[in-house]
């Protein structure tokens, strides 16, 4: 089927309406995109609200190009030497995410923006930051507190914000 | 730098005023895009006329996807068995050319169009399904005549037409 | 089975009592060589009559090396940089064609001639010039007027002559 | 050189009088074991003093082994889907850390542990979950704000706690 | 389940009351450690009485590397070019095989040995320098001791000898 | 240069006046192949004495087909349980060697046979089962005796067999 290898799913604007500011739509050969099995590639559309932020996050599995489809974006990814390599981007632009390196983006811009992200493996992964925080089963307390030198009720504190919804 | 791994060559549009109708601006690790060096990826954007056509070509190292900035732009691959997978595309789709199949781009909208591609490959090239007829040295005339079931002069009509300027 | 390692499909010759004068026999782990599964190679022999032709094709999924059993094969690819790269080779000789760009073989010694190739992939796929011009559902006849600069009666021509038999 | 293929870095204890309590050897191609060159491995030493940890990080191109040669070690990676894989090691025994998953190790036997890994990549590389309070120049305070649910004044503690020293 | 991704099945040592004088304990996805599925590593844990000796083998699909737990083992390979790297390694040191190059382990220390090796691939492959006289069905006498340039009486000892329990 | 992608070496027989009957002839990138840079492959081609023999071997680096152009030959691999998949080919026929078992072929037919062999790698190795005799330095002769269960005398009349010459 022609439309098999079509992705249509990226002509409506999510609802940023929510604490990030932010509204993620997949394109994935196991979701919503059978064409791209086998392809080696995942897409994502990123909405954003005034302000917007995706957190730093990693890929696992795959490196990824971002596109500024609209509005002003502030992108950055911190290499394994510790240095930060960021920007913002107009309208047209692209940046790049090396493979499995923690990045983020941020909208702005003076109004709504939206990008769209290709990413060079079929089931690239997403990890957030705060991955550590949200775990489930937790992860211990006095593991975290120790490795982000917070006291453990700053830490239980973030668990309890973290904690996915039952 | 930061800005290597940045890229804002896609910001101008082409000039379109050619008898394709179209204007391809590349994002190449080789050419003017240096942070991709490496992370497996190579970008196109098209510009294209009223009625703009990219004609049938193959990238003999690389898959692509392909996504619709401004205007509908029908697209289509032709698969191992002889099948056309094809469709028109509109305002933020996107479509798959597996790797190495043949493969066209036509502007279908009643304006300008505008796509980009990206294609999961540092070094993906690029051959036209024409090459036969602009190689230089000439590839034998009557190779092609009996290839294409055309007369010989009429190929030599095609080789004259596709040579490339010297 | 020691027998699904050996293939024994090359020792007829085929017919190539038609238009291009060759017959193709394959050897192919999913049609006739079951020992081949996983361990990528494909395998392809050519009988030709005195001026029979291997018209322009691809392999999407592998490069190819070609050797010569018997007469004298003019061989040629062109790169993606429309080069020509051809030669005559005779008994015993290989030539190789790297992945995905366009190739052919033709016959010119005195007699019959045959070759044998062998692809470094398990399902390399192949995809001939004319593609275009054979797809079902045919590709808009104005589009590949235009991509070959031909008149659309003359496309239409070529359409009918590469129509797939029902 | 049969000594290039040899590797006696470990034999040393390291140092684990610092706030974490581990030390830290590495055997990588690129730094003091050049036989691994090409061979696709690179290998880590812990030593960890009691309650020794190393705090969540990723390798964001291997995967990894560890061997427990001393002690009692407490291992945990978070998948993709933020759940939590660990369990308490004891002397000879293994865990995996799949490639760019978040994971910790922390010594929870009654004295010193030590632990060997080893990555399917020459050069793996590191990332602790804190490399985003660490990175140089420094990501915008209000990102990790919003990122971690933190207030700006403790965000500006964690970076000046992760700050590289000059 | 978490301990899907932890292995203990080398706590226990081996019987090495037999000729060679070890005894191999493995730790593979298809046999004993299911956590290790598509993640790219195999294990082998080795005890060695006195003298104890793991004949020169090879591993189709892997290269390995060895660490030494206890005692004090002499290592070696030979390269396509004929040359031996051979050493002597003790307690915590490493030594690498490249992929399928014929290596072995001898124990020379003054009492029992122990080593554990990670391969890099799942399903690595073990083959004996022996294999050719305990093939089943036989390779030819005549064959071997042309091979080995060795009379065929003795060849047939060697395969009597290396024949498989039935 | 169209010649860098042609092979022409094969064309001349070799002298096969030896103790095995038999001669090698290569065409590998590195050697006398330039045009196969990068693109996957090595050839080899053999000429066989009545009776010739190519000695058990592995390949460590690459997957083999062999093709008879002349002659009679019987074929064979040892797998990693033990088991022996041989056959008799004729002209004409193709057997496949998985990448790293050991293998053998022999001229079993009446006369000169010849044999061409494909590789799908750029520097596949070769690796007689012998190398472990001929290895210089030596590997300990006990260690061979124990492993071929050989007297120590009979391994070093092996190891002066095979020697290198200086």
């Amino acid at each position: 089927m022609s439309e098999d290898f079509a992705f249509r799913g990226f002509r409506k604007d999510g609802d940023t309406n929510n604490p990030l500011g932010i509204a993620l739509a997949p394109g994935f050969a196991g979701i919503n995109y059978p064409g791209l099995n086998t392809l080696g590639f995942a897409l994502a559309k990123f909405n954003y609200a005034k302000g917007g932020l995706v957190p730093p996050h990693t890929h696992p599995r795959a490196a990824e190009v971002i596109y500024v489809v609209k509005g002003e974006v502030h992108v950055g990814f911190v290499d394994t030497a510790g240095k930060l390599f960021a920007t913002s981007l107009k309208r047209g632009d692209f940046f790049v995410f090396p493979k499995g390196l923690v990045h983020f983006q941020l909208n702005v811009g003076s109004g709504h923006a939206v990008t769209i992200s290709v990413l060079n493996g079929q089931n690239p992964g997403v990890q957030f930051s705060t991955a550590v925080f949200a775990a489930q089963p937790s992860i211990d307390t006095s593991v975290l507190a120790r490795a982000f030198q917070l006291k453990d009720m700053d830490v239980m504190d973030l668990q309890t914000k973290f904690k996915p919804a039952a």
